[in-house]
């Protein structure tokens, strides 16, 4: 299969783009008549990587505006009574949901934490993007549902799609054990796989750590359990001291940035200047519907860097051209996929932007743009692993998507 | 002429909306045939009141992504350079592009405050939404380009077409003397205007003010000059203190919240809770582009409710409702519009919202998902003052705005 892209505007001049199978062949003009099974018009049009979105949990689109503006604990109340009555059925309609919407909004990749992963590669499978769906653990599922997860892990470690990875995921420090956090690491190192985990989200989440274990930050905690390395995938990292962004950057550990749940769940600010010097990595997430409520990466690149500048007084504490490569190339790489630049040999993920949307005028800039001013309105085209998943901004399959999402309204 | 909305959801409920002439005339499913120039389905779409942007320096739309993320003086500097360059012709482009995404994002009024007022004027007219046109004062403009402004503010009071207003808009304190701003207020006064100006933006325009004025706050200082009244509407409104709220409120000034802006220029945190006790008007603006980078008013409803909410700990610091109420009636209502409600009796601004769009699912409550989910595809009509500017998110005469905006990106 062969997909050939013309005149598309890649850094600031027209060119064209040979796909062939799942691989950015040739970018360049050529001069004799090149063969395709498709051809696809870039007139108008800026090729830039799609995003990665480090961490989500898909299944929860169905409860998009269940419950708002409530204090903390009493929203927990609510969201998790009625998470508790969800069905396997109910996550692959919200992982299908939310999949349409992230390809709609130029997202080619998750990593998931989530119940159901059985539903979830479901969907992920039928509508054709990448995911890393981590399994999620905590103590209270009991000894049963754990050694099952574990079988689980152990026997997709070699899924046959190269699209689909798998993770254990222990859920927080304040729901897992040390002993279930051990068992996870040793799952992901013997599989070669990441292990996903919340981490540092709350002040409370951190003064409760210290209180219980020997006054360490959870970062110093997890460090001595021996489960931080390049493998560990963790959200949020609000609360980092100097020391837990230096202890990070050493054990080369993904800290995932979700601005916008950390602002809406009142959580604190992600310390952006702080984990930039340590040289930590540093990749974004929406986090699910409820706490956000939707799955945009143009949307959290924005939230991002407006954080930052208000948080921490300074115009440059992050810039367009950063949180781009945050979570485009960077959230690809700390996963070990070879894609989120478009380079020949590289792997044919990519979005088209349509530069005759009203936000993308005037396009001088196509990066300020995205990130400042683009919103899903602006995505027509999304290729993931050389296969089109939407053109038109139209993805095949929307309408029955929808119709069963609605049904979610009443329940 | 009469255009009849069949079977749209309000308030959770199927029914038929018979606008004429510019009026919401009937609410409700007849028994009788309606007749009617013009009939609109409206299945599976929600009418909602539009948006009232009360913040905006349109003409700056040509400025998008000019230059990014410098620190706030270098920044500056380089706008300003760009601005001064500008002719009447740039700023008609730029107001025309800027309204045209305002129409495609919801808005159907905007309060502007800029250069060449007839430029906007044109581009006002011509796109048929609604506007009150501040006219920039500042002491360096000279005393004859004051005279002709004040000159055109006061031929302009009573302008024929009902949609426009104009208003005395000095700057800032930092820009205009006591006694320039008591002579726009006293224009405004005597020809029954409004008066707009930039107020409490940042904590050195408060440290000045106070160094300058015998400890006066810039709020204590503009209601001792005598120019704070209901016709007062002053934009950021930041680092207000107990004091300058109780004035604000007493005075029944309006503070309209930029919260991008005031993110993105590290200006601070907007204090909602202390606005929303002391009952102050609050209304919602977007700022000029420069410092946002786009006219959407839901993404700033999503920032006010997030920034509000991790800038003061509590997830009820402001809600949804909330929010869209500030953005819709208490806009309208500030300015003496007898819009932003779908009322019989109302002037007909309304938006239908696509209810299948992906971001509107599940779609329990459809204010929740405007102010936390929606963007610009969500909006599916525009309706202003009984004209339909936009049906199937198209604006007729779009593809010719874009084609003049483009210009700008290199220059």
């Amino acid at each position: 299969m062969k997909i050939l892209i013309k005149d598309v505007l890649l850094n600031q001049s027209e060119t064209d783009i040979l796909i062939k199978d799942n691989i950015f062949y040739r970018i360049g003009k050529s001069e004799e008549p090149v063969e395709a099974d498709l051809i696809i018009n870039g007139k108008d049009k800026a090729i830039l990587p799609p995003f990665y979105n480090l961490h989500c949990h898909a299944g929860m689109n169905i409860l998009r505006g269940y419950v708002e503006d409530l204090p903390l604990f009493e929203w927990l109340q609510r969201i998790w009574k009625r998470e508790a009555e969800l069905t396997a059925e109910d996550i692959y309609n919200g992982t299908r949901l939310a999949i349409l919407e992230m390809i709609k909004s130029g997202t080619v990749f998750f990593a998931d934490m989530y119940w159901f992963h059985h539903s979830i590669l479901k969907a992920v499978e039928e509508m054709g993007i990448r995911a890393n769906i981590g399994v999620c653990l905590m103590d209270n599922l009991g000894q049963e549902t754990l050694d099952k997860n574990f079988a689980f892990l152990n026997e997709y470690a070699h899924y046959g799609n190269p699209l689909i990875t798998f993770a254990p995921a222990p859920h927080a420090i304040y729901t897992c054990s040390g002993v279930l956090y051990k068992r996870a690491f040793e799952c992901a190192e013997r599989n070669s796989m990441f292990m996903q985990t919340h981490l540092s989200e709350t002040v409370s989440e951190v003064e409760d750590c210290k209180k219980q274990h020997s006054n360490k930050t959870p970062v110093e905690y997890l460090r001595d359990l021996g489960v931080l390395s390049e493998r560990t995938i963790a959200a949020h990292c609000v609360h980092f001291n100097v020391n837990d962004a230096e202890i990070f950057a050493e054990c080369k550990s993904v800290a995932v940035h979700n601005p916008c749940s950390n602002m809406k769940l009142s959580s604190g600010i992600f310390n952006m200047p702080l984990m930039k010097e340590k040289h930590c990595k540093i990749a974004l997430g929406t986090d699910g519907c409820s706490s956000n409520n939707n799955l945009s990466m143009t949307e959290e690149m924005k939230f991002a860097c407006l954080l930052a500048k208000v948080g921490f007084q300074s115009a440059d504490a992050l810039k367009a051209e950063e949180v781009f490569e945050i979570a485009t190339k960077a959230g690809a790489e700390y996963y070990g996929i070879k894609a989120g630049e478009i380079k020949e040999g590289m792997f044919a993920d990519c979005i088209l932007v349509d530069l005759n949307n009203e936000k993308m005028q005037p396009n001088g800039n196509v990066i300020y743009n995205m990130v400042y001013s683009a919103d899903s309105s602006c995505i027509d085209t999304l290729i993931c692993n050389g296969k089109v998943l939407m053109e038109h901004h139209k993805v095949r399959n929307e309408e029955e998507i929808i119709e069963r999402a609605k049904y979610y309204a009443k329940h």
